[in-house]
């Protein structure tokens, strides 16, 4: 994956297997359109994890923990693939495309909505879900930035185990 | 700041106010050469700010989380500016341009050492001096990349509170 800027509307073409003019017929904004969708689409998906993850283990600095040290096992079987392009390009865009950046603003406010949603169930007040749900995905998204750019694990490693440890001396009430 | 692929070598020819042919002789490499300097450069000045920033408090974990809250308030004051190009270079370009990739590499590699030194004085031991700069870098990396693309402290001033709840929890030597 090589960016926003320098993936050419042609190339999305190739990708796609589809031509050049039915990708406009479908995104009439162009690049930035199809840029757009994919940030939605991918962010959708990937919120759906945040459950399938943290439901493995009763305890929740485990579940973050392992899911952390999954992420990490991920990238690296990949050979450092970029994890989540919509961090990627929010770094790369932010203050260049105002409408994208924007965009992928709605995402992360979806995933930190959805976070607290989970956490809740899982006895977090909606201050204490918040704050933690920052704290992850920060920890998720500087783990996998580092990750990548040295190609080691262990960036994500010790952000997990040090957002695990954070969330474990959070105060927890019976789940609704 | 634009991103590394988006920035054509008369871009950094009129932002240096040099002429081109002047560029090219101090960096036969080009565009690709001025960016691995400006990675090194810029990180040898970043890594810096550690000390400056952490010895203004006696309790490590108090200097942590006010060096968080000193970021995102740089980052809220200057419009969402970007604060780490090693990171957003790194995160557009690691799977693409293996040199640079090389470059930040070295140059995350050389904060994470300073860092192990730094927190030695501070009573930390060596192997969790390393978790905790990962940690930190992470959590700084991630929370600039949030607060950049959502314009708002939120999510530094959150990532910055879970680290510092983390490292409070290290053990501590007394000081060398």
């Amino acid at each position: 994956m090589q960016g926003y800027a320098a993936t050419g509307i042609q190339e999305l073409a190739q990708a796609a297997e589809a031509p050049i003019g039915s990708i406009y017929h479908h995104f009439p904004g162009g690049k930035r359109a199809v840029a757009a969708a994919a940030l939605r689409e991918s962010g959708a998906a990937y919120i759906q994890l945040l459950p399938m993850l943290l439901d493995r283990h009763a305890d929740l600095a485990t579940a973050i923990k392992e899911a952390f040290a999954a992420a990490a096992e991920d990238v690296a079987n990949t050979g450092w693939a970029n994890m989540c392009p919509v961090g990627t390009v929010a770094g790369e865009i932010a203050d260049t495309e105002p409408e994208l950046r924007q965009v992928a603003a709605e995402v992360i406010a979806s995933w930190v909505d959805a976070g607290i949603r989970y956490l809740a169930g899982r006895g977090l007040s909606d201050a204490d879900g918040r704050a933690a749900m920052y704290a992850i995905l920060s920890a998720l998204e500087g783990g996998f930035l580092l990750a990548r750019a040295q190609h080691t694990a262990e960036p994500l490693l010790a952000a997990g185990r040090a957002v695990a440890a954070y969330v474990s001396a959070l105060p927890v009430t019976a789940p609704a």
